[in-house]
């Protein structure tokens, strides 16, 4: 059994979240009471992660929906309304944040009695959070083939289980490949601006026994091109009827380094993170402060007065893509067929 | 004239370095009276770049010469060799290092009288200084046509001024472009782990007047497909004769990034930094501390029990590369052919 707790947990009628901005120095919860303290921990990446944020976002709604649920139908509506709006404002780009809040606020309205509505938002919130876990296992059944023995994967930001309610994307087939008793290593990018690669992910699999290697992210070539990679797995963001993927910056690159070197190149994502209505110019990549770049934790490493460019995503073509292992198996290009005859069931 | 002091200096009687760690936040100078401390300046990295190591050598030994000229002949040369080994121990992959204290050696060895070794050497230091910033220019000469008014140009790690005595071999088209009055604006790669591109090359190219903007390293191929890249400029530390070309780390992931978007990948590279002799297997790749990857400017971001490679640079293959802007001209492919031609003359 895998050795790291739960990302996000309902507990005593609170939201009770892993704090990620203190990794790797320490592993600490943050508790949120308000859904305002929910949007804050998502905005300010407290819990990070597509699936994490969408349950984190579910558990949020829910807990708002029993404090609120003396007020009158009218004003319970309302007053959820709002705090679905406030939560969709917090992160652009992840479409798991909009799935679960549509998700929960559809479980809501089965009732016309508040008290009631409250109980379906937590049962639905609480079933994503399972199904999450559920559907990484099986990400992990199907990806672990991949991973052969003596394989070194490498990676990219945190597709891990602190990314998730619990088991991860990225890394369900490494968890999988290690109770299997395989023998494998994994590279990390460090993944600059927030470092969720050298932070997280490091912490993460060396913690549950996984050999980890963290590099910079310019490295990733030279390591490619020398030490020899098997395997590339990363998460996304969202996924595109075409197979298009938004994922951390720094994706695409690594991407074009796989193709480049004939390492297969896959993405872990459950189908919630698939978005069939949108095309690439739809979504909005998420600009997010240049202070991150210009400054690490605090400490300062560029002149004030200098700008700096932080597109927290990028978008890797379908081109560049050898597969992607969702729980219900692996899709493989042309994308547009597979994930239409995926979805049609 | 450009607003920026000399990088390396011989001045009453010591060297004169601007401390490269202490940037951005303060433009100081680190001033050395004895080899060992010269040595330690170039090991940790208080100075680099490949021509700026050379000078900073090169005046190295000059200063032992001039301060151990009064003993034996055979004291002397005694206490000259082991100077040289010291500071050839320093950095292993910038060929300037060792081209510039063969030089000082040679001219040393032109007289048998200590008194006058010395002066030879300080002569010799001082030549290698000024051919630098002369062979900077004429970079800039060569390379300034391929920046076209209204381009966007990027570059990785520093091969900037401050990478050299003065001008910079990568920014020396740029700073040549600016004297001409052409617009242009400069993407910077903050290059992990020593950030040079942030720290180093964004405080330069800002305080010359060039409009500059900072990205992670993972950022770049995004931007070049995204916002479109017209040209990269990099520098270099060593260039074989088949036209290989070693640099700070990431570069070859950027040289392949250039390749799968079309732009131009030039190399800018006196011919000090040409190693003819060496084969790719010949030249060691310097692992540095993983410290350097595992903690930023002090601040820890990888957990401690997890391993880091650090690999400081990487190796381009002259597939990759469009030419080389050297002080005589610019070199195209096939470089075997214009490599050795050019030193034949």
């Amino acid at each position: 059994m895998l050795n790291l707790p739960r990302t996000v947990e309902f507990r005593d009628g609170k939201v009770v979240l892993i704090d990620q901005r203190l990794l790797p120095e320490s592993l600490d919860f943050y508790e949120c009471d308000t859904v305002e303290c929910v949007a804050y921990a998502i905005r300010n990446m407290v819990v990070r992660g597509a699936p994490a944020i969408g349950a984190t976002a579910a558990f949020g709604l829910a807990m708002k929906a029993l404090q609120v649920s003396h007020l009158t139908k009218e004003e319970f509506f309302n007053e959820m309304n709002e705090s679905a709006e406030l939560l969709r404002s917090t992160r652009p780009t992840a479409v798991n944040l909009f799935w679960a809040i549509d998700r929960v606020m559809r479980a809501m309205r089965l009732s016309d009695n508040p008290r009631e509505s409250a109980q379906l938002a937590l049962e639905e919130a609480r079933r994503i959070a399972e199904e999450d876990v559920a559907n990484n296992m099986r990400i992990g059944e199907h990806g672990s083939p991949l991973i052969g023995d003596g394989f070194t994967v490498m990676t990219i930001c945190n597709a891990g289980s602190f990314a998730t309610v619990w088991y991860g994307t990225a890394t369900a087939p490494m968890y999988k490949s290690l109770e299997e008793g395989k023998r494998f290593q994994v590279i990390a990018l460090e993944t600059r601006p927030v470092l969720q690669g050298a932070r997280i992910t490091a912490f993460e699999l060396s913690r549950a026994g996984i050999p980890v290697k963290v590099i910079v992210d310019g490295a990733a070539g030279f390591v490619m091109r020398e030490y020899g990679v098997d395997l590339v797995i990363t998460g996304a963001d969202r996924v595109l009827a075409d197979g298009t993927v938004f994922n951390k910056i720094g994706t695409y690159t690594l991407s074009v380094l796989a193709k480049e070197h004939g390492v297969p190149f896959y993405v872990a994502a459950p189908t919630s993170t698939f978005d069939l209505r949108s095309s690439r110019s739809d979504v909005r990549i998420e600009m997010r402060d240049p202070k991150e770049v210009k400054e690490i934790r605090g400490v300062k490493i560029a002149p004030d007065d200098v700008e700096a460019l932080n597109p927290a995503f990028d978008v890797t073509p379908p081109e560049n893509v050898t597969g992607i292992i969702t729980e219900k198996g692996i899709l493989k290009p042309p994308f547009k067929k597979s994930i239409s005859q995926l979805f049609a069931h």
